[in-house]
């Protein structure tokens, strides 16, 4: 039985899986009087008249919805709610998993992104953070950034910015596997959505490599018109470009990061990189190319999104120990936590191989040097 | 230390009643890919072809959001979202605790009801059915109504629905006590939000007895003027009335239901009550008089609304039991099983008496038998 097979079979045994359990006690009615009627009428009046309190009698110190429209889940692209709650009810139990973090999957019947807004804000009391996932560009941009002007809670993108912090991560470390510096290297990037946006402004932030960005159109540049404004910022981080699609744009490039479509690249493409080229084939959940024939084809580090590979650039690396932190400090994520929270993954691989570069998710340690960086 | 500051004392010691767990193993890559990526990948695939069967793959034939304004929290009035958490938190262990049913608190800091009925309907797909909760009397009734028309998940305003079950099923065993017929009987209801209406529509379907319903401007008649449709409505429950106040409407009356404020009632009133009346002091959470005080004055039966006096009328009898049997047959509640509940309730006392018309929220056969109305 394949792993798909395998998870299908999974889920409908478990019917879910995920459940909500008392933290209190609950056997007579003395502790229905304390933590129910009449007793939760004096915590309900004190938040009343101290409502920035609901996280120290309320599980809001360590609570953050995982809010979903179902607009762009996994690689499957627009497959709406439904489709989108099992990886929501996947990621709750990540978030307990690896940060003790309660995690409360919400699926949305509605893709337009003021309404996500409105209702964001409308939910937003009875949660810690807000974690939004699989919401497809370039909504996402927006909808992220007015909520952060409107909720002092911590916001979060995860397609975003966990998989930016996680791919700067394995790039440090494949950099000094292969003996290069990020900073000299080409990078070639297709997928321009909300992960190649992140991805690409935090390389750009951490080292400013030349950084020459593809979309389904072909390779951003200034000259194209009516480009979005990320996509804009994108073209600004190529040097003397002058290639038009991913093959002429791969020869003699350093590193290839793929966050769009699988089979994209072949062993011929990878033969026209520089020597010891590095292969970050993200899509989900098939790769740009399978590890295999990148490396038959010279690649010297290859990555991929999934579990059953070496090097998983995964989320799971960035999101828990980024949460738990701002839960921890009441604090919202900015830039230089970021690119802090990439290097701390990398150093806990003292010493990165062809096939370790990041470290595993059930590694302890990433959880805590992650969190640990809301505090520098 | 009294319940209030025990409450206090206890919450700020457990930061919140509730947590989510996993219910699938995760101690491994080949746990993370099975129930997150790429395995989920599939059920994700299915879901989007087959949007229905997420209650076969995902926790949403088991859960229910309990969702409130903040608008009438208790007895407290219009305390907004961060007064009512932690009230949703303790309906989320209730759930659990009575009827194994996760329930997922979410307090809205908007109070318009066109909104509510958006934001409602927008997170539906999320979960199994929607508890509203604690939203205030005219509004309640109109998103309630709306989303039923909306959505085909189970949706149940429990201020309602779930406390007239519990006050009907009370007053079966009362009657049965004092040796009176509901239907020959003059009840005075003072209190017309929402839970005093649905105690009078439901009461009156059982028995159609003679009701007076009361609210702070006297008693309603079809006398006055822009009544709402639900008073005007209650209005025809009454048969011979000439009181226009509680004093006056209590002579010889055989029931007195208060779902209103502390204090109303006095000793005298019950005196001019007819032999062997029976108080239903509801209010939260002091009820309009002490049970002391009311059968000081010739109270045969004295039920409230608190866990720490005998006849408890609480809702947490009917909730889980109605959420459980919904969930569990896919089906909404209507009139038929909302009176076939309330008889079940009453009916697993054997022989009632003065000190217990109804069974304790402990007692294991309550959830089964109001669950199993929906298979009647």
């Amino acid at each position: 039985m394949d792993i798909f097979n395998k998870a299908l079979a999974e889920h409908k045994k478990y019917k879910g899986k995920m459940e909500i359990v008392s933290r209190v006690p609950l056997n007579n009615k003395e502790d229905l009087s304390t933590y129910y009627s009449p007793g939760v009428a004096a915590v309900s009046k004190h938040l009343a008249k101290h409502p920035d309190q609901t996280n120290i009698y309320t599980n809001t110190h360590n609570s953050v919805a995982i809010v979903s429209d179902g607009s762009a889940v996994l690689g499957l692209g627009n497959i709406g709610p439904e489709g989108a709650l099992p990886v929501m009810e996947g990621k709750a139990i990540l978030f307990k998993k690896f940060a003790n973090i309660d995690g409360y999957p919400i699926v949305l019947n509605t893709q337009d992104p003021n309404e996500i807004i409105n209702i964001v804000t409308a939910i937003a009391p009875s949660f810690g953070g807000i974690n939004l996932e699989d919401i497809s560009a370039p909504n996402c941009f927006y909808i992220e950034d007015q909520l952060k002007k409107r909720l002092t809670i911590h916001i979060m993108h995860d397609d975003q910015h966990g998989t930016a912090v996680v791919v700067l991560a394995g790039l440090i470390n494949a950099c000094k596997v292969t003996n290069r510096k990020l900073q000299d290297s080409k990078v070639v990037l297709i997928g321009a959505g909300a992960a190649g946006v992140a991805i690409a402004k935090l390389l750009y932030q951490y080292a400013k490599p030349n950084i020459i960005a593809i979309d389904s159109k072909g390779v951003i540049t200034k000259k194209r018109k009516n480009l979005s404004p990320e996509k804009l910022l994108l073209s600004s981080y190529s040097q003397d470009n002058t290639a038009t699609d991913l093959k002429g744009s791969l020869k003699g490039a350093d590193i290839f990061i793929g966050v769009s479509k699988s089979n994209l690249l072949n062993k011929e493409m990878i033969r026209s990189m520089a020597k010891d080229p590095i292969i970050f084939a993200l899509a989900n959940p098939n790769p740009e190319i399978t590890p295999t024939d990148a490396i038959n084809a010279g690649a010297a580090v290859v990555a991929t999104g999934r579990s059953d590979y070496p090097n998983q650039v995964n989320n799971v690396l960035a999101f828990p120990g980024l949460f738990r932190g701002a839960l921890d400090t009441q604090s919202t994520i900015n830039e230089s936590h970021k690119l802090a929270a990439a290097e701390a993954i990398a150093n806990i691989i003292k010493s990165p191989t062809k096939t370790q570069i990041i470290p595993s998710p059930f590694d302890k340690n990433v959880v805590k040097v992650v969190a640990a960086v809301y505090k520098k």
